[in-house]
């Protein structure tokens, strides 16, 4: 698969990064902001383009062009405000959807956070942002898209394991080291058990392959 | 039709609370987030509950008991940041909906914003809120409920007129006093030429019946 990875520069996105460096099953062309972020990156070999989720659908599904998915994993980030989760986690998401559609992309593989379907779980100091991540989850769910949604717990930088726990429902909240989330976005790229599916995961005791195989 | 108001101390919802104190054919229930809002509107005889847009489902599914239609035009306001955006003009919206279809309510007239339908036209300022809204009115647009979505242009605190501009698309941006808005919300709940269609509203030349029949 030729994979369009969106966020790239994000602490799991570059793990992806290195995922795709590291194996040859797939090729990844990365979408970045920035001049110089592209710039970065293709000095490490890594195909880059820039275009912006606060920019045109259409510019975005140029950038897409000739893929076979997408990956999502950008986020506006805690440095921001609210405004940016709205801009660039909900409307930018979307318009990522809108733009693989008018790509003809079919995979959409997104990023997003421990059970953000329910309400009542969400964090309470981080409830902008979960709503934001609500409604473009929806969003995907009710697109024509062959989605796949990740939600990982609390998010570490300790060195993976690469053994988690996946379950569409019913996982207590738990942590995972972001190199875990990024090894099974990769892996359910492929994945056929994870198709249209939305599913939690925190680390666990199971392989990520047979986990995923689980759902 | 007995009708939930929810947001009704809002400069358009004041003007609601006196169209429908004003004319029999439909009888009005307020929803207010204070004690002290739901107390000075019952003191002049206004029918009101406590219950907040941030709370739960349930909570505002009881405050809608018994209703046959809701009418929305809460908002965060300008005074408070983009996280209240998120969490009431989206979040709180969309729970609306979810209430409304928990009390067997089918049908719901909300207020929205000119052409919130279409990123191009939106107000660069405003961005963030017109995300909030666009995607409000999606999840409308996708739920089971009989909706109506009205999206006027600039409000003005000036004298209606009772003459409006009122299209689907195709509107030149314009504004319109609150007043008209709150009458052309009225006129709508029963008009069914507005039945499941989202429409962009002005001051102009025609009568708001004639105008919601035109549709």
């Amino acid at each position: 698969m030729n994979v369009l990875l969106i966020g790239a520069n994000g602490q799991i996105g570059q793990h992806l990064v290195d995922l795709f460096a590291n194996k040859s099953e797939h090729t990844v062309r990365t979408m970045v902001r920035k001049e110089e972020q592209a710039a970065a990156l293709k000095e490490k070999g890594v195909e880059a383009v820039v275009a912006d989720l606060e920019g045109s659908v259409d510019k975005i599904a140029e950038a897409a062009q000739g893929c076979d998915a997408v990956i999502f994993t950008a986020g506006s980030g805690g440095k921001t405000g609210p405004d940016k989760t709205l801009l660039v986690d909900l409307d930018g998401a979307v318009k990522s959807f809108e733009a693989a559609e008018q790509a003809g992309i079919k995979r959409y593989v997104m990023v997003s956070a421990f059970q953000a379907g329910n309400r009542e779980n969400w964090n309470e100091k981080l409830r902008p942002y979960y709503v934001a991540k609500h409604y473009a989850d929806r969003m995907l769910e009710e697109s024509s898209l062959n989605y796949t949604i990740v939600r990982p717990g609390g998010l570490l930088n300790e060195e993976g394991t690469g053994k988690v726990a996946a379950a569409v429902s019913g996982l207590e909240r738990g942590s995972i080291p972001r190199v875990d989330v990024a090894r099974t976005v990769y892996e359910t790229l492929t994945e056929e058990k994870t198709y249209k599916k939305t599913f939690d995961l925190i680390s666990g005791d199971t392989e990520i392959e047979a986990a995923l195989k689980s759902l």
